[in-house]
Parts: structure tokens; sequence; C-alpha cells
């Protein structure tokens, strides 16, 4: 029987924080040893935290990376490590032709995973498919790989790739299965959106079926600017079959054992014999006494709570790797300030948040009372602070410049702007972070004031539409055997309390039918008619498109926000801001 | 002889304004065909206007495109056109494996140059070096191009490609001319920075030369987002000298003749014979009788001059493709928000441009005084607006929360804000777009307020470095022969006016040695020991650096901007906000 012992590093890694990255892979690194792991991945740069962006253009920051790489190389010793990093060689020119990177950076760099055992660099694979589309820029900064290289320890063949590489039928995994790999170690960092566990698992099981191998998928944990990165790292059998799982939003080290024989030979399932195996070399593993292993597989979470978990780190992760330790928060009243706030909660620990309710002439007694009884549910501190007197000055200031015009949006915008002035005060004041409250649906239509309700930080729920919003705080309730938020809240009807008796819907169509444009328009690009013939109503269609189009400026000056759908504003979605496109409608 | 007659069409397009542009190229061709033109040639994608960036994934877009793309084969005649596209072939997939693209583009798209004559397309170029770097993100949208072809009209044999293309010494320029080009027609939109008109122009003049062709570039005009177009185009004879150039930042339609009989037959210069030519379509062009043309050759601008122009016609098209004509500027005294009003004045007429004065308890006379005299030499309107009674309501609405601590950067921050609120106020009210003062110099230190006078829909210079604000103020001055800007402003020691007796330089390194290590830090990634050893002090540079690191998270909620440097705070740097990366000073 030849067995292998996979250990897989899920971690949090920190953008930029090289040092601290390396600290955590060698505890992780010495808790494998334990464990007498053979093998221990990690995720892909995970050296530099993911993504590195133009860090990636200092040569100070690749010099430090290969640094403290060598600290991780030094400790390999009989448990393999494999380490994403970036890989500089110095020389060979970037970009050929036109270029204007600094003149410092004559070289090129590779998105690579390191392979390390005994205290030496035994192999680099170095990633073939860079992934330049949705939020994904690799092809700006790193050049392809060429090779599959495969490796053996205990006799069991090993191939290492990275992240897009085994999205690719014909890729790097069958080039390593048709050099005899019976295990491919995948190293990631995988952005999550809802329902991203399920297409991996899909396509991994069908590469471990088809290749007739076992395949190991490690994620990245941890929340990077607008990005989380949810673990749910996996080993599959040749069957497709899950033999282990990491939770998703936490650190962990998975561990399985390997029993390679299981892995079909190549020349069962491909009717010829190996082609030209490379192995790159033969280690021996780690293995003394055989300590049995009972692999752990997490459950799986329900969608709702999934989001929710997803909302909590990035916000969490955001605010502390940011270097802040407390938020302020804008409590109105409604459903979405109430959602951010039990999110920020979760996040921060209820005595590292401040909720400040800030009334106007149009706020309701109802918001008052369910602003309170939030706060209360949840153990923090509610500040009130009328804003009508500042109000009332600004009218003053404005009123000969301003004199025979009709009030109207300009006053709204001007409440939601005094609001977020004394949020920044604030900040500026204790340093606390100002969490924005505002849904995907409001930042799709423009439905919110620049420098007003849209000032701050973090944007936590900017990527959860109107409807995701009261889901999840329904079943944060039921999960909860509780009224944490309040019925009253999450029943009224939406209103921004900017005039007397205003309503969301007089100004935008429904939110169930709203959010269903939204999504065909923004996240699939449908076309006008597309929309029209999966019965969405016209005149909503053009009501919606319009607000989408014209509030291109608003959102490009909002704050980051966790994204948690297939398509976020933010990286995924980037469109010009002076933009004369309309789609003539058919009707 | 062989001649030909080229005319380059140097037009400014329209983000999304796809009808508009091409009614545009009509004019411009009708225009051509009146002199005698045999072939006219417009920018890389005039007809959607560069760069559409994610309206590419809209199927309708690209249909919209190839339908208007049509009228122009129709129009096509006896002159020859060729015109920049996008090229959208169904059925191929634009990614394989993994994308999160919307089902419906299910194909590739190319970065195209249609070449069509008597109506029909003739031939089209794929662009093949698709440039990803900077501000361009090419590989995100465009397949690559493989094929080098060539066409004749009035046997004299034309290869067109396009933009980054002739960039490469070996790349398509070279392998149509192997295959017997003897003008090259390349097509680009090539934004703007300071010198990038000799960096042109030494590259075209070596393709030139050492291939012993005509080469001749067109280049887009126009302001689109934070990036500037600046025409410029040229014809260069095979010797590499300048046959006829377009002005910058204007439109212009260039005419030539060129006598193929100058262009060194390919065997003269390479030693062997045409290798397999691949003539895609032979034409004859327009030329009824030899109407004689004098080429214009444009003046070249001063660089303070064409920083000048650059800053009016990126804030122009902002402002007009945005939908406004007015702008509000908040004028503080300073020479920042006198540099802007004036640029706004050039660019909107002094009738579209209202000055808000809003002075606090800290504003001195001077600053009112020159206000008013900048006001009434560009003669536009100067509402005075003081701001301490609503500064004070704030104080005392927040004095319970505040209680204990000290008067601080919350205040001055405070004081910025309400500015910021009474201008957006205006904005809203007037339909008027507030035009942001921040330079470089503060954006890279953040020495600027968030939601304040960072508050805004375009920031007019903040790729503009103090030293260089001031270097441009005083030209203008020079070249108008007049104090267009009180020189009371000019040598002024810049100040915040936040509190009493502040001063910029309290806070920052002297400006001269503050914007060299801005330009290495930030523009040329140079390291700390770089700059140490160029004779920058060590504790400016950590400061700087510090500053400029720490700061990321307000630039990135910062309006837009005209790019006139090599690296812009924009598309040009990526950075991550939560980012611990922080070089170990080795000092």
């Amino acid at each position: 029987m030849r067995l292998i012992r996979l250990a897989l590093g899920q971690f949090n890694p920190t953008v930029g924080d090289i040092g601290g990255n390396t600290d955590k892979m060698l505890e992780f690194i010495s808790q494998a040893r334990e464990e007498q792991a053979d093998i221990i991945a990690f995720p892909e740069l995970a050296i530099t935290g993911y993504p590195p962006e133009d860090l990636l253009f200092k040569k100070q920051f690749l010099l430090d990376s290969k640094k403290h790489l060598q600290r991780i190389v030094k400790e390999s010793g009989n448990t393999t490590v494999v380490v994403g990093a970036p890989e500089f060689i110095e020389g060979e020119p970037f970009h050929l032709g036109a270029t204007n990177y600094p003149d410092q950076l004559n070289g090129r760099i590779y998105n690579s995973a390191v392979v390390a055992s005994n205290g030496q660099i035994v192999n680099i694979y170095r990633k073939i498919f860079l992934p330049n589309y949705g939020v994904f820029d690799e092809q700006r900064y790193f050049s392809r790989g060429t090779e599959c290289p495969i490796f053996s320890i205990n006799e069991v063949n090993i191939g290492v790739n990275i992240c897009e590489d085994i999205w690719y039928e014909k890729g790097p995994t069958s080039v390593q299965r048709a050099n005899g790999a019976e295990l491919i170690v995948n190293i990631n960092a995988s952005p999550f959106h809802l329902g991203r566990g399920a297409e991996r698992y899909s396509m991994l099981s069908q590469r471990a079926r088809s290749n007739k191998i076992f395949v190991s998928y490690i994620n990245a944990v941890g929340g990077q600017d607008e990005l989380v990165f949810d673990g749910q790292s996996i080993i599959l059998d040749p069957e497709g079959k899950i033999i282990a799982r990491s939770p998703q939003f936490q650190e962990s080290l998975l561990l399985a054992d390997i029993n390679a024989d299981q892995a079909k030979p190549f020349h069962e399932i491909h009717n010829q014999s190996f082609a030209n195996p490379k192995h790159y070399f033969i280690a021996s593993g780690n293995r003394k006494e055989t300590k049995k292993l009972k692999p752990s597989v997490a459950e799986e979470l329900e969608p709702y709570e999934e989001a929710f978990q997803a909302l909590v780190l990035g916000t969490r992760d955001y605010v502390k790797k940011s270097g802040f330790n407390k938020a302020v928060i804008g409590l109105s009243g409604g459903l979405d300030s109430a959602l951010t706030t039990v999110i920020a909660v979760e996040a921060l620990g209820s005595s590292n948040v401040t909720a400040f309710f800030m009334p106007s002439q149009y706020t309701s007694d109802q918001s008052l009372n369910d602003s309170k009884k939030l706060s209360a549910n949840l153990g923090i501190r509610m500040v009130t602070l009328p804003i009508e007197p500042i109000f009332n000055t600004y009218i003053e200031s404005l009123a000969s410049e301003f004199q025979g015009t009709e009030i109207g949006t300009t006053e709204e915008n001007l409440q939601a702007r005094i609001r977020g002035n004394l949020l920044m005060a604030a900040s500026n004041k204790f340093n606390w972070i100002v969490l924005t409250t505002g849904n995907k649906s409001e930042m799709a239509t423009g439905y919110a004031t620049l420098y007003g309700d849209m000032a701050g930080g973090f944007a936590v729920i900017k990527d959860v539409s109107k409807t995701l919003v009261k889901n999840i705080s329904i079943h944060l309730n039921e999960a909860s055997n509780d009224e944490m938020i309040p019925y009253s809240i999450i029943n009224r009807a939406p209103t921004a309390e900017l005039r007397p008796d205003q309503k969301d819907e007089d100004s935008l169509p429904p939110y169930d039918e709203l959010d269903l444009i939204i999504s065909a328009y923004v996240e699939e690009d449908k076309s006008i008619e597309d929309m029209a013939s999966q019965g969405m109503a016209k005149d909503s269609i053009d009501l919606t498109v319009n607000l989408v189009d014209k509030s291109e400026y608003k959102r490009r000056q909002s704050p980051p926000g966790v994204k948690i759908t297939k398509r976020n504003f933010g990286r995924d979605r980037r469109l010009p801001i002076a933009n004369r496109y309309k789609q003539v409608p058919p009707w």
C-alpha cells in the first residue's frame, strides 16, 4: 500500500504582511509535522497574501518575499512544503516593447508554487492559466509557466498546479496525469460568491473521476478589501467523493491519508503507457508509526448562513487588517442599518460598536423605538444626535443663493450629508471606522447620497440585494430562536425618511421586481429584450436600466464592501463614467 | 511615380455614442473625398470610443457597433476607409474553462481595424499586441489577432496595424514590410502624458528608418474619464522625417501625398526577395486631377502649455460628456483653487463657472481679497458663504459626545466637509458639477479631507504636483502678458487655513523636496535606498512613504481627474487598501 499523509494549511494571510504570513505558516508546518504529515500545502501566493496587486512592481517587495520564503524552505524537513509565492527572475524583460514600468523591475514575475523538502527547493511550478477576467488581473503581473512537472513522496506521484489551472479539462492536471500523477495538489486563492462551493466541487469531482486520481484543493481564508476567501479546502478520491473538507470562513489544518493504489494506473484509462514521466525528485516522507487518522468533513452551511458568515469575515478582516478595532454605524430604524449592525457586532464584538441615531423632523417614533430595541438586543451603545439644528443653519446660509427654488433632492441629500459628517467626526475623533449601510439595490440605482449615507470606510452590505437583506435577517432571527432584529423593522415598508411620508417604492419599482432586473442587467449583462421576455415589466426595466447607467459616478466614489455575488460593484464590473451608451428599447 | 493621398481623421469620439461617433466619421470621410484622398484612417475603436471597458460584455453594444460600422462601409466609395471597431465572432468561446461572463456573450472579441472600399469590407486587421499594463486592460476583453495582411491602392502597398503593435521592432510592421508594405497605417487611442509625444516620435522615426518605409500614426483626441488623448497624428517619410503633423488637443483632418517610390524595395535592405506577399485587395484610388497639396506640420507646444491644454480638454470633455454645462468651485485664496478655476473657465467659459468663497474664522483677509481679484480677472461670479454658523452648530451637537477631547484634525476636517456640503448642495440644486482642487502632492500624502475638499465630480489637477501647479500658473501669467492669477497667490506660502497660522510645511516636507520623493516613489516605484542615494533626505523619505502608503483608502474614494504624468492615481496604480507592506528602512 503506497500511503501518503496530506495536510492542507487553510490560513488567513494579510496582504503585504510577508513576515507575519510566514510565521503563521511555520506554525502550521510544525503542527503538521506532529501529525506525521508527509506533505503540507498552502494557498496561492500565501507568502504575500492575495491579490498583492501593484505591490508586485516594487522590487523590494519581491526580494522581501524571497527572503521570507527561505525561512519556510529551511523548515521543510521531512514534511514537504508546497507554498504559493511570487517568483522574480531578474534580467528577462517583463514586457517586450513599450511599457511604463519602473526601470529597476527588470525581470519576469511568475505566480509560483514552490516545493521544498529537507531544507531545499526541489521544484517550482509556475501557473500557466492566468485569469484576467472578473476580479482578476493576473496578466498585468505574471508571465505564464510552461511546464507540468510531477514528483514523488513515498513512491506516490504528485502534481502541483495553481487555481485556474485545474479548471481546464485538458490543462496541467491531465498532463500531470499523463506523466504519472496519482494525486493533484491544487493551491488556490479563490474568492467567494454564493454558490461558488458547488461550482468548485462539481469541477473537482469531474477532474478526479475522469482522471481516476486523488484531487486536493487548498484555498485561502479571510477578507481582503472587497474579496472574501472562504476556505472550504477539500480532498477527493478517484471516484470524486469527498474524503475531507475544511470548514468555511475559518483557519484549519485538514489532514487525510491517501492510498495511491486506489488511483488507476494511467494506461488503464487511457489505453496507453506513461507519456514520458518527469519525476523531479523522490523523497521519503514523515511516517514513523501509523497513528490512525480520521479525516474531518466539515458540514456545508445553508445559503443565508453562508452569506452572513461571508459578510462577517469580510467586515472583520477589512476593519482589523486596516488597523481599526472599533466601528460606528448610523442607525436609521430601517432594516439595512439593522443588519449591518448585527454583522458588525458579530465581527467586532458589541463593546466595539457604537450606533449613532440621528433623527430629523421626518424621523418617526417607530424608527427611534426600533433602534433602541435593536441596540438593547445587541448590547451596544446608541447615541442620539438630532440633525435639525445643523440642517437649519445650512438652510439659512444658503437662503439667498437658493432663493426662489423649490425644496427637493438638495435638501434631502443635505440631511444625509450632515449624518455622514457626524459619523466621520466621530471616526476622526475616536479612530472608529464608519461602516455604511447601503444595499446592492441602492448601489445599483443610485438611491443613496454621495458623501452622505455613502460616507465611510467599508460598505458592509453593498453586494446584498434588498431581498437578500430581508431573507438573511429572517434567517438570523429564526436561527437564534429570538427576535434579535425586531420584526417591526423587518416588516416595515422601506423608507429613507428624508421627506414626509416618503417610501422607497415611490421612486423605485417594488424590490422583488427591482432585484430581479438588477441581477439580470448588472450580474448577467442581459439585454432589455431578454429581460422583457423573462416577464419583467417594461416600465420597470426602463426605469432600472436608466438609474443603473447614470449612477456610475456615485459607485466609483463608494467605499469597498464584501463581494458575495457572481458580479459585484467593484473590480468585477468596470464601466466608464462618461458613457453615452443606451440600448434603444425595442418597444 | 506611385502616389497615394493619405488622410488621417483625428476626431473626438465619445465612449458609447456609437451613432454620434459614426456621424462624425461620415463628415470626415466626405471632407477627405473632396480633398481627393485615396484613403482615410480613423483611430483605434473609433466607433465605440476608447476605452469602452465592460460595455464590451454587452452583446447589444457589440451588435449596435456592427450596425453603425455598416454605415461607414457603405460610404467608403473610392476613398478607402480604415476604422477601428470591436469585432465580435459569435460561437467561439471567449475564455476556455472557468469564467463568470454572461452566457449570451458566447463569442470572441477582437480589437480590429476594418478596411472598407467601394461599399465592401475588404480586409480586417486584428490587433496582435494587447496592452495589459498601466491604464490598459485589453487582455480582459480581446482575443489576439494572428495575421499581418497588406493591401494595395494605386499600386502602393499598405499595411494596417493597431497602436501597441507598432512598438515592437520585430512585430507586425516588420512582417508587413517583409510582405511588401511601403506605407504603414497605425491606428491609435494613445493616452497623453507629459513627454509622450517625444517617445512616440522617436519610436516611429526608428520604425520608418530601419524599414525604409512611410509610417503614419493616427491618434484620437479628447478626454475620457481620467484619460486624455492628445491627437498629434503624424506622417513620416522613409528617413524618419516629419511630412505632416496634426495639432494637439483638437480635431483635424491631416492630409499628405505619399510617393511610394521613395520607400526602398524590401530586397534592397534585407538582401532577400519578398517573403510571400499577401495582397488582400487591389483598389484604385480617388484621384481625378492633381490638386496640389501642402501638408501642414503643426507646431509643438511648450511643456507647461501642453500640460495646461491637456487639463483644459480633459476637464471640458469630462464635464460635457457627463451631461453638465456648468461648474462650481470652492475658491480658498490658494493657488490650487486658482489654477483649477482658470482651467475651468478656459474649458467651459466664464459664464459657466461659479466660485464659492467659504471663509471660516481662520480665513485671512488676503484670501478674500485675492479670491475677489482672481474672480474679477476671470469674469466669474463669486459667492461668499461663511461657514462659521454651521460649524458652531456641529460643535454644539457633538459637545456632549466629544466632552474632554482636544480640538484637532476632527474640527479641521469638519470645516472642509461643511464646504463640501455647500458645494454639493449647489450642485444638486442647479445641476452644476463640483470641480475639486486638490493637487497630486496632496493626493499622494492624504493632505486632503475625504467628503470635504475631495468632494466633487472631477478632480482637475489631481495628477499635477504642487511644483507643477506653480510653474503652470507662472507660465499662464507670462504667456498672457498679464497678472491673470495674482502673484500674491502664487508667491504665498501654502496653507489650508483650518487652524491659526497653519502652513502646509508644518505637516509636510517642503514641496520641492516632497514632489521629488513622490515622483520617485509613486511614479517609479523606487526603493527607499534608491531615493536616499539620489540625495533625498531620509526623514522626508520616511514621512512621505508613510503618508502615501496610509492614504490609499482616501484616494480610492476620490473623483477621477486628468492623467498627465507617466503614472497617475487611478487606473495606472492599483494597490490594496488593506495592506501591511512596509519596506524596513535600512537606516
